[in-house]
């Protein structure tokens, strides 16, 4: 059994930056480490999977690696078997999830990552689908996947592009803050708010705040805790 | 049969106002008409049932009204049936489904409010549920109910808290115009876009633009319509 490698990204896009410029330097570093030469890219969370895999080939290749899309190999469950790393884009986490099971890749995907420690990297909706449920996307439900349940490759829940309640705002529809209390209020289990910019890596049973932003961390008795760039966030990979 | 009366707010809550006051006179004139005396409140959508059912008693008792809280009734079922007009209330539409289906309560509303002509009023996650389905809510799927299917009362779906784009945000997560259409890419179906302030107020075959704003129709080919208050929508009632 090999170490997990996952990278866990809050958005692929980040005001200032071209899409992941921001995460450049840690996405090299992991993806090299790890000696990876090609990226199998998962782009079921958008409809147009060509433009999508287009995107991150432009991106990649540059920096050095190759990419080849999920939708355009014969048997996608081999591609997962044979693929060096997995990228998984954000869009629509429902969509996403849904496809995934539509495709039978689920227990693949967590077999390959957790027992085999092929690298993981997802952002935005690829981020939600890595932890324990889609439970707290912000993604609207435009189609009914047949669970909730996630990956489950870190056992905790992310929220994806968290943005702090505007105090000043007019409009009375709940705030970020409002919907993950309603989700712990049902599960009683605590969530990542990770803010634009920033990413978790895990790597084996060690887990780092990366990027230049706090991460905020919703406990299950409704506290909050703030956490700083570079903390060690290990404790999260305790199973509760 | 009975034609319906449908009464379905984007929201209770809107800047300026208390509680369902924007919509006061409206309402009234709505239950006066039907000749209601006793409301029967669906507070499933929120974790506290009695400060929920309470809230809305001090609320419409003022205004000429009784109402009881479906939770308190041993026989939901049996209160559906009996209810002189049925009021659901906002929270999270995920959990409101869920409950409403858990409960055997959704053909049985269904064929009152449709069949029978009993007056329904929803707000937020309540109009959210009276429609086609809850692929359209803004809510956090904190909940897995058996099926997103709803009650469909109407033959289309609505985006309550209906909320323009920001122009100026530095914030990447999708925008709801970007959200709706990432539903309308998937299901071809129109989506009414409520403003809080707005409600859409049906009478049988007519359908009636309520409040001070407009409402913003988005189309199956992805175009958008702008509606200003009264307008008549009875369009919308037309199975497509």
């Amino acid at each position: 059994m090999a170490p997990r490698s996952i990278f866990l990204l809050s958005s692929s896009r980040v005001h200032g930056y071209e899409f992941l410029e921001h995460a450049k330097e840690h996405l090299k570093e992991f993806l090299s480490k790890r000696k990876v030469k090609t990226v199998l890219f998962i782009p079921y969370a958008q409809s147009d999977y060509n433009k999508y895999t287009e995107l991150v080939e432009n991106t990649l290749k540059p920096w050095g690696y190759k990419v080849e899309g999920i939708h355009a190999k014969s048997n996608p469950i081999q591609a997962v078997l044979q693929a060096e790393a997995l990228f998984v884009g954000g869009g629509n986490t429902f969509v996403l999830l849904k496809a995934l099971y539509d495709a039978n890749l689920i227990p693949i995907i967590r077999e390959r990552v957790l027992q085999k420690g092929i690298p993981y990297i997802g952002s935005s909706a690829g981020t939600n689908v890595a932890t324990l449920s889609i439970h707290t996307t912000n993604d609207m439900p435009v189609t009914f996947p047949p669970s909730f349940e996630a990956l489950r490759l870190v056992p905790f829940n992310i929220n994806p592009h968290y943005l702090d309640p505007d105090a000043t705002t007019c409009h009375k529809g709940e705030t970020r803050d409002e919907r993950i209390n309603e989700f712990i209020e049902y599960h009683k289990k605590q969530v990542l708010g990770l803010r634009e910019g920033t990413a978790l890596l895990v790597e084996g049973d060690i887990a780092t705040l990366i990027g230049d932003r706090n991460a905020k961390l919703f406990l299950p008795n409704k506290e909050q805790a703030e956490f700083a760039p570079n903390s060690d966030m290990s404790f999260l990979l305790n199973k509760t």
